[in-house]
């Protein structure tokens, strides 16, 4: 294995070849990060981990998805914001035996996912370690004052989700054909949210853990209750449990008030209108005329 | 053990009664933090690991301790920019036995060192795994263009660190005394920093990882070389190789022209010359007139 400096210099040569980001005055290669930031905009931020054996295993997964996941697990926290990318800092540490190889794997997934949607890679940590963990904090900018937020539900909005629900937990379970692949390199929905903010919608969210579990969250720092029609857009292949309680999907569930006029596809993501937002107890949710529980992913359950 | 999204909430308490940041518009709570940048200022980031079984053992470390050190790791980088600390994200794993208490334990370490810089906890990522893993960003400012960095020392500066070195090597050896508790508590330079612009000072790193390679680094990335004149401010009771290549002392190394005028004590803390800058091969150290090897910590060694 070669030494750690050399390493960083490699992942530092790799950085280089990104597109380059004005306002980032100094990248990788002293104690911190620099960004000028641009008048008029707020900044967001946000981190997430990536754990072996708890969000992927080396089995299943090769060094390039978890680069991708590790990142697009961020990017569709920024994306839930209506921000525009920035920059990362990533978080690594990996056992000595996976080598130098396993890092660049990593890495080009990365960088890949990264390219397409302008994010630089401006520093971050390198330790080994018994167990691969990522840590991946990105940063975005949003207009002043217009970054998406989950307090600002209404009673009377009309709630929505991107795309299809469920794909992910599906192909987590089967490990073959779109939905596994879904589930292995799941898309950030950056372009989406940018368009929600120009559009008039004020309140989103990343579904992460499952619609039932995010869902009573929105509800619950928005001080609302939610009634679900009936109809969701469940992935082929996948169940109605899938797509109610599954994670990891990266869709965004947004609500609008009936003034916004929500298309039916927003940058080439169909959009489908699942119910209302009410008045009730907050964090109540109704399916179909019927209260449902929140199952979805806690850690600690 | 308690459920995810009551952890959370918790934590989101102790956070409401540290000192508040009015520059933070939304904190813990959504799926990012806000920041309004301050015109005339850049940001500067960084992120480090502390890696159960690598940086601390659950024996010898006590939550709080914990905590402590895995903030006072990125305050110390922050401080190396001459940059004032103003939020920091916190991505902690934990196994489900130690429970409760132990993160709490965690958090107050943390909020402690926080309340003393200034720092408002802002977001971050909370999971179960069977290690502890904390992984903090911390976010700091600076005035436009006047960050410290590592690649702008100059043949003929003198060479500083601030405090003792080698107590937190000598610590870790007899896990008693003075220097353990230093090795436990590193105390971040934040005030030294700030100091060290206003005077200016252009060109300071932090020393986490020991001297011989920290000033290794700094010297790569100035392009320069280093004379060590042989005299080191030693820790008592410390050997001259725990104060040349011992690790986690977290004082600061700066350079300065000969028309900086740097006193003997910045922020009632010691600041000792040890060296000048040269123009020989960049990287190369001499001490006492002999070439030294890097020793410190590398990761992958």
């Amino acid at each position: 294995m070669p030494s750690e400096t050399s390493l960083i210099r490699q992942i530092r040569a790799l950085a280089a070849a990104q597109p380059s980001n004005k306002r980032l005055i100094k990248g990788i290669g002293d104690d911190c990060a620099i960004l000028r930031p641009r008048p008029g905009h707020d900044l967001v931020f946000t981190t997430d981990f990536v754990l072996e054996g708890r969000h992927f295993t080396l089995d299943t997964h090769k060094p390039a998805d978890v680069g991708h996941k590790a990142l697009a697990r961020s990017l569709s926290d920024l994306a839930a914001m209506g921000s525009r990318p920035l920059f990362c800092l990533v978080s690594l540490a990996v056992p000595q035996h996976l080598g130098q190889r396993w890092i660049s794997g990593f890495y080009r997934g990365l960088f890949a996912l990264a390219a397409e949607h302008g994010t630089s890679l401006a520093g971050g940590d390198l330790a080994s370690f018994d167990r691969v963990i990522a840590d991946v904090v990105c940063c975005g900018e949003v207009p002043t004052g217009k970054a998406l937020l989950r307090s600002s539900a209404k009673p009377g909005d009309s709630i929505y989700v991107t795309g299809t629900l469920g794909a992910s937990a599906a192909g987590f379970r089967t490990q073959r054909g779109a939905n596994w692949k879904r589930h292995l390199r799941p898309e950030p929905r950056v372009a989406v949210g940018l368009a929600l903010a120009k559009l008039g919608v004020t309140c989103c969210m990343d579904l992460s853990d499952g619609l039932s579990l995010d869902l009573r969250r929105l509800c619950l720092e928005s001080g609302v209750s939610a009634e679900l029609s009936g109809t969701l857009p469940i992935a082929r292949a996948a169940t109605l449990d899938d797509s109610l309680h599954g994670g990891e999907d990266y869709e965004l569930l947004f609500t609008a008030s009936p003034q916004v006029r929500v298309p039916e596809e927003i940058a080439s993501v169909p959009v489908t209108r699942i119910g209302t937002i009410g008045g009730g107890k907050p964090g109540l949710i109704n399916f179909a005329g019927r209260r449902i529980r929140s199952g979805g992913f806690d850690h600690f359950k």
